[in-house]
């Protein structure tokens, strides 16, 4: 079996592609976990995609994703007010990548403090669909020899 | 049909008139729910009413509220720490009111900052049920002709 | 005689309807007078509407309200800076009503924060002119029975 | 009927023992509810254990927990972000103490304020397992003769 | 003719003794501008008694009292925002007195900070009506001999 | 008729010359007012001075000069804290040039702050009398052509 | 003999029962050191309670219990200014438990942080003189096997 | 016998008169102490004089004025740290006027802040040793008739 | 000729495998450009390398860079403190992607701001020298079909 | 020969009219050189024109401009980030004019601090390249006679 | 007689030597002060070596050192929250140099303020013991010739 | 040969004796170049000295002294904002030792917080040339045996 990456999406990402194109770009979420997928299998990985409006919902599912090759993790609005998140991630081994697709860096204040970042391997953003896309070839570089 | 007002209440609304009546009133949940129900349909507008604790139903709910003729949000503690809830409301296009019972500005500093009204139509609190009722008043107004 | 609502308009108001469309509307100062005062007039009260850039008429004219069925306050950029008219609402007892016409909580940070919402019984603003006339609704319901 | 103690416990402690022992023991959740229900037992109680990732869930527990003999609250992260909880414990009657396993002032400063504090009766933190124990002794002496 | 002492009073106090006596007692502002008169009658000082709600006026009146035996400024609620009145105190020669009816720091925050201390020559606060007796004889202790 | 340039200068300016010159220098207001007005007529400029100590003034005659060449404004302290003159110049078409006689930015911090500045077309400060001239020029250097 | 527990309070704890009941209770220090002392006793400790007024006292007084059993400390106001106090307690190998009659975080903001809690063992606060007792428990269950 | 005022001195004021003369006048403290002294006696009051570089000795001195007719405290840098002297003066019954030599308002930003004010009946600062005097006054209209 | 890829390193860089390794890793900076250059020409870009302690240079290199496939840069320190290259990167037209190699915000607070990102496309952090690897394909992705 | 004015722009002004003209205008450096070394000229000064990237290098040439008749400095970004710059101000006795063509203050917060303003003679900004040229007009009046 | 040095050493420095060697090192307080004492002697000083756990003590000590050569002082912990040590020093008229054993600016934040610095001569931290013995030579360099 | 040290001058040290005698003192640079190279030989060490304007200088400079005996940096103006020193003073194995002429925690409050100090060894201040000849010493102390 191949090893499995789990590609968390958060608050709001369901609407993507609906709404405000000029910050999140004109793919869905369904476009999104597509290309990942796809991208993911030509390098040997399976992709599990979920994806939640509940904050509670994304700390269980880093929980299950314990010994799974890698965790992409797009957590929304709950990335600059969770510290549940960042405690989940150090609670478990995977190494977990933090994507983007608007560059947060660009946008209001608030949206520029992340409890993730401390806990997370590292971060990609600004890339649109493409953050995942790096993120996957990111997990595939921390893998074990 | 008539067009929908959604009335969306979060954490601790369930317990309006138990506890504290001094800051919030002596109306229960069920009164309120009434009140606005009626008033929402003298009015020309079929009103649902729907509470709950959790940050992520409310998000949910909102994105169920694209198409209708408005939301009144009284989202209680999550106004002052859900950026998750702006994000939602900017992810529809349906007007929304922020409501409370209470006078925030009145109360303790950190019921001053809201991250839900950037993104509202207006905001109205204070007047305790009667915020509600002036809620449906001014998405009554905020209808195309 | 009938009972006696003042509406108060401060600094700039009276340019309404002239610059910024985009900001506040496009009814003048004349406008917003006339539809409050017919409002009110229909629901049982006579309306007095007074415009001035000065903080001190502003607190003149609260005293002088001291005694009526209430007050409908746009103290305009006094709203921010002005601690007086926060102690002359609390010297009076007619209840005030806060209003602005655009949602001030969507602009600068300088305009997120209100000396006056603490004192007055309620906050209503980003309806444009409806503001004003969901204030007159308010107040009628803070009369006693 | 023995008098009942709620024994609540927040994100991330399902992996109590799991990882980062340094910080948090060795002990599982089920070893520490085990030992809690059987200090509560020795007194008198009944303790009725539950943990959750979802802030939802805390604070209907806490509703549900409205006429009990007192919560044991350990929110985890959620002690640091969640207003909603405050609230819950204002909306109940029974006492609520504050439980943390490690000190939590002696880690990241955004783990050193409390929402949860204020309106706890008192707070118990830094004793690992012991701190649930002495958390049991203390509603035990809150207890109306 | 005798020399001559300014009491300037700010916003708000022509409501003294109408309203709040548990923050500034029973005591109008007649009556204080009597007391204080026949005070300064006592130590050989004219007393000119002045009161406004305008921030300009007092800026005015501070002119007005140069070359005076001094000035006792009760400037209400501009004291924490007017950086005017500290340079019109700046402005003149005649010593100013800060005075404050009730012990403004243990109010409001907002409170603790005055922009006319660093100009006057020393403040007196929370003595009640005294304040401004304690005032005048301060005033005559700063007289050259 | 020749265009016209207003000159207004805010508290404490009719001051100017009589205290403090190592700041504000030896000429007067008068003196000031004599110099931009010559300044302004040799550029084919008639100049309208004014000075107030109420900013509501200020605010009243930047209403009046909507349809001006310009504005000189020295707004002394009120510069530091009037939000209403920002809106003011918002709220009129002619442009508004920032002048301080004393290099603002060389004394206490809260000088360093200027409400007036984001909304002014340029800022002069430091360069005494001069400050006025060069304002003059600035002015006629924004004239359409 | 009996291992030692130095029970240290600080200032203005030996007026405790005197005033201010509804915040410290009816006990007076008196009692609070009898009920300690037998509680200790009856776990196997003898109680050596000492009150003072002067910051350098406790530090004493903590180099005087490094090889005791553990200390319970209430610093009293100099918990939350007192870093020669946190220094103490990281320069003994006593275990160090801080104690508060009341729950502090319930209390003025200047009361939410203590120099004292990083270099302790575990904070008890909010149950009155039960706070000691706990403490008492708490020292005991950290005694080495 | 005569009522007993407490006049409290802190840190460094025994050094009065011997530096920083224009800060703090040409007095020494046996010069004030006399001073304060003799205008007590000529009003009624037997005044107790003490001066201490140790805050512990001030607090347990406020301790032992607890019933007396007054204290007049002047806890120099003390002021600005100490929340043992707040709490001090909350656990006595005798008023307390605190007083300053200086007017620390014109002084360094860390002197603006004074932990004694919030539980003072009043503030006199700024009048050199007449602030001691007009204390006195200030403690003899405070006395129960 | 094949596109060109600015690869810009910043101060200490040139420090890179010479010391702290459990940061920064032990590839020399030599080390990472010959490894960007081969992952850059496997794409079809020619990659330019260069590193500097100089602020100025990095500005003078970025503008070189203006009609280039794109610039990598990680500019060390310079990245938190450094608005000159903020305005560099808003002058030039090549998309800049910002790259770390430690995930700088598990590091010092100084180093979770960027004056960098918000005129950057995307911010990659964390990985390594993989981090400029992703980089290249980021710009990849960038490119004009 | 003429007196000497140093015409000194620091970094990213060599990119002046080739990006962002909505904020910097459409002129060239060489363009602002050119009028501004006329306009010296018409009144009888050489100007020297020096533009560089590096912050050092500002330095250098303040220091080099010791005993000239001025600087006008436009010093970019290190405007806002270098002391070095304040310093080397306050190391020569050349007048120095602080000069920005667009208003810093109605852009981004961090380009509102100066840390040149504090130490040059005065700031004109605002007026396009005819900041320029007015500083020229401030230095031929700061010329002593 | 030998000039004379006071070496005095604040709260916790009695502990030096006994606990945590990898901040403090390993020499006890005695060690310290026969070294001092020594180097002292060689360049022609008597030194006194006072410690105490008492702010007081050190505000004492400091006038008693009044007319002496110079004093060093260790304030330990008090260095970060005495201002009674700052009046102090500059209550008297020996040169006073600020040491500390181990590199304040290296430890927690709120060892970085010291409110020692601004008043002493000069400061010397980070080397050990040997930061007395530097004291000793920078005193020397300070004695008038 | 003899052991080297580095002696770094930054920013504006090049002007030190020509201006600002008060805070810097008389000396030139050459002067304590010529000194501290004296003292240095006298102990055994040849000394290297250099001084810019310009940062990346002194990061260059410290990683050429990377294998010395010691470097004494006085970075002026870069102590307060270059993060990139602090990088480069972590990237050498030589000690480094933080100088400065002035007392700079007795300046402007920009000039209290270092970015060096974390790194440094350890920091003397305050002693005009002096500073640096205590540095010598420090290091000299610091080599091993």
């Amino acid at each position: 079996m191949a090893p499995i990456i789990h590609v968390l999406n958060g608050p709001n990402l369901n609407r993507l592609g609906l709404r405000e194109p000029g910050i999140y770009g004109a793919h869905t979420l369904k476009d999104v976990e597509a290309l990942v997928t796809g991208h993911a299998a030509e390098r040997g990985f399976d992709a599990i995609c979920r994806q939640t409006n509940h904050e509670g919902d994304l700390v269980d599912w880093l929980h299950a994703a314990d010994d799974s090759a890698g965790v992409i993790l797009n957590a929304g609005a709950y990335t600059h007010t969770s510290i549940a998140l960042q405690d989940a991630i150090r609670a478990i081994s995977a190494p977990v990548v933090e994507v983007h697709i608007s560059n947060v860096f660009a946008r209001e204040a608030f949206r520029h403090h992340s409890y993730i970042s401390p806990a997370a391997r590292g971060v990609i953003c600004g890339f649109g669909v493409q953050s995942y896309l790096l993120a996957v070839d990111a997990l595939r570089a921390l893998q074990p020899a």
